[in-house]
C-alpha cells in the first residue's frame, strides 16, 4: 500500500499463476506444460538467432509470424494480431475490444485471469454458471452483454464444446464481441478460426505455450475480422511498439513449419490421457471429461487439497483450486507416460 | 474503425516506432540501437537457452534477472522491477503510478510515447516547454501535478541534466512520483539510481536495449522504493503473469556479468560521437550537446526534411519528426566509426 499508487492499483486483485517451483527433482504437472520439448527444428532456429543481430530491434509488426499463422489457418494477414503469450492478446481484447456499457459474460468456473483483467480496465462482468456436470450453456448466454468470452476446451475442467454450438451462438449474438479463448483446442477440439470469415464480431485467441511446446518463449495469437485486429493493433501501438523479440518470432515460425513433430507430440499427450483417465477411474476418481492436456478430477472420498498436499511430499505438483463448486477437484496436467505411472503408483500409495 | 471497438480505441493516436526496413544494405542511424553487438559471453548464454526447457514458463517473476540488477546497483531485489523492454514498464508506470487527479507533468519536447499512453490510461497531462536552447528546466516543475516524467538524457535532443538538478526538484516535490526515464544515461549522465534510497518518490527506469546492445531481446527495468515497486508488480500481474521470456532473464543477467564489454562499447560510441561533432561542425551543422549514443543538429542552411531524404537516397537513415520547434533537427544515431564517416561522406556530397 502507498499514497503514490494509482487509485485503480489499491484495487486490484492480481492473477496467480501456478507454482514454478526451484527445483528440478519434481514431477511437475500443475501448469498445463507439454512434457516434450519443442521440436529439434524450433530449437535450431532459435539457437541461430543468438546473433549480432540482437543490437537491432525486432520488426514492430512481426509480420513473418503473422504470415506464417496467416498461412497456416488459410486466412489474411490483416487477420492475425500477435502477443508476448496469450495473456497479452487477451489483455488487450479486455481493453480494446471487450470494455463496453453492457456487462462481459463469461463462466462462474473458468480462466481466473478474466476478472483480474475486468478489475484492471474496469469491465463491468456478470458471470453464467456452468450446468451441474459442468458444461457451458450457451443458451443462457443469449442475454444483453457487451461481450462474451470463453477458453474452448474451457479451463480448469477441459470440457470442449462443439463448433456447431458456437455457430449457434453467433448466429444469435452479432452486436458485440465473442472471443474463443482456445489455449488447449488442439488436443481434441475443433478451432472457431473456421468461423472468422463468417462472423466479424468472432475473435479466437490461441497460444504456442501448450500444443507447441513454448511456454518459456511466450507467444501467443488471435485471429478474428481485420477490423477487430486493427484495434487490437492500435491498443498495442499506444503500449508497446515491439512485445515479441527475435527469439519469439523465430521459434513460433518454426513452430508451425514442424507439422508432423507438433501432429506426432499431440498424439501422444491424447493417448497419455486416455490412459491416465483408465487408472484414475479405477483408484476411485470421478473425471471431466477431457478435450485438453489435464484432466479435472475429484476423488470419491479423499478431499482434494489434502492429496494435492500429499502428492507434493511425494515430489509431484499438481494444481489445486480453492473455489466454490470446484474445491474437491484437482487439475491434474498430463505428463509423459513415465510421469503419469509416477503419479498413478503415488496415488495408489496415498489412497490404497 | 469499428463499431465492436471500446470507446477508447477510437480516441487512441499509436505511437510510430522509427522504421525497421526488410533490406539490409542500409545504413541504419535512425533508432538509437548499439553499432556492437551483445557481449559474445551474452550470446553464448543465449544460445544455451534453445533447449528443452523451453516448453516450462519461465520465472513469473523474474528472480533471477531481478537480483543480478540488485547486485549491480547496490539495491534490494524489491526495489527492482522488470518488464518486456522499458516501453512496457513504463505503461505500467503510468497506469499504475502517474495517473492521478492532478496533471502529469513532461517536457514539450521529448520521447513521443509519453503522450500516447496519457491517451491510452486517460492521464491528465501539462507539458513544460523546454527552454529556447532545448534545456529542461526543473525549477519549471515546481507546480501542482500528480506526477513527473522527463528522460535523462532528454530525447530526441540528447541534453542530460546533473544530478544534483534533480536532487533539488526532488527536494521540492515529495508528494508525486518523479519518473527518470534513463534509456541514454550510460553514454555520459550519471543514474539516478544513486537517489532512490533517499527519495521515496523516485522511480528510475533503464533498459538494455542501447547500451547493452540488445534492442531484439526486450528487457527493460525499474529501481525505486518497495512500495513503487509493489505497485508495478499489482499492475503487472493483472496484465501478463511471464512478460519476460526465458532468453530475456538468461541474455540480460549475462550482459550485467560482462561489465569490460559493456565499457569498452560505451567508450567507443562516446569517442565516435565526439570525433562525429567535430566533422558536422565542419559541414556547417549546429549541434546539441548529447550524452546520449544519437545527435540532434541542424543545417545552418538546408531543410532538415530534405536533408533525411537525401541521405535516404544515398542508402543512410536518420530520423526527422515533423513537430514544432524540432521540425529543421534531424536525429541520428551514432554508428560505428565506419558507419559515422560514410554519413559524413554522404552530407559532404549533400551540403557540399
Amino acid at each position: 500500500m502507498s499514497r503514490f499508487w494509482s487509485e485503480i492499483v489499491h484495487q486490484l486483485t492480481p492473477y496467480v499463476p501456478g507454482e514454478q517451483p526451484k527445483v528440478s527433482n519434481l514431477i511437475k504437472l500443475n501448469t498445463n506444460e507439454n512434457p516434450y520439448g519443442p521440436s529439434p527444428k524450433v530449437l535450431k532456429a532459435l539457437a541461430s538467432e543468438a546473433s549480432d543481430s540482437l543490437r537491432l530491434y525486432p520488426d514492430p509488426n512481426a509480420e513473418a509470424l503473422k504470415s506464417a499463422i496467416a498461412d497456416y489457418y488459410s486466412v489474411n494477414t490483416k487477420q492475425v494480431f500477435v502477443g508476448n503469450g496469450s495473456d497479452e492478446v487477451l489483455a488487450h481484447g479486455f481493453m480494446g475490444l471487450l470494455k463496453q456499457s453492457a456487462p462481459l459474460l463469461f463462466p462462474d468456473i473458468t480462466y481466473s485471469f478474466y476478472p483480474v483483467y475486468c478489475g484492471l480496465y474496469g469491465v463491468e462482468s456478470t458471470t453464467v454458471p456452468l450446468s451441474e456436470n459442468f458444461e457451458i450453456n450457451l443458451a443462457e448466454y443469449n442475454q444483453p452483454n457487451g461481450g462474451i468470452i470463453f477458453p474452448n476446451p474451457n479451463a480448469p475442467t477441459g470440457k470442449v464444446l462443439p463448433l456447431a454450438d458456437i455457430e449457434t451462438l453467433l448466429k444469435s449474438n452479432t452486436d458485440s464481441v465473442v472471443v474463443v479463448d482456445e489455449a488447449y483446442i488442439d488436443f481434441g477440439g475443433e478451432s472457431a478460426i473456421a468461423l472468422v470469415d463468417k462472423y466479424p464480431n468472432l475473435l479466437v485467441i490461441q497460444t504456442f505455450s501448450k500444443s507447441r511446446s513454448l511456454a518459456g518463449l511466450r507467444v501467443g495469437f488471435a485471429v478474428g475480422h481485420a477490423d477487430l485486429i486493427e484495434g487490437l493493433e492500435r491498443v498495442k501501438n499506444s503500449f508497446n511498439s515491439y512485445p515479441l523479440d527475435r527469439f519469439a518470432v523465430s521459434g513460433a515460425v518454426a513452430a508451425l513449419e514442424d507439422e508432423s513433430y507438433f501432429q506426432q507430440t499431440c498424439s501422444a499427450i491424447i493417448q497419455t490421457r486416455e490412459s491416465l483417465i483408465g487408472e484414475l477411474e479405477a483408484l476411485g476418481f470421478e473425471i471431466i471429461p477431457s478435450a485438453a492436456n489435464f484432466v479435472f478430477v475429484q476423488h470419491k472420498e479423499r478431499d482434494a487439497a489434502e492429496l494435492a498436499a500429499q502428492l507434493r511430499e511425494k515430489a509431484i505438483i499438481v494444481r489445486h483450486f480453492k473455489q466454490d463448486r470446484i474445491q474437491n477437484f484437482i487439475r491434474i496436467t498430463i505428463g509423459t507416460n513415465d510421469e503419469c505411472q509416477s503419479l498413478v503408483t503415488a496415488l495408489q500409495e496415498i489412497c490404497g
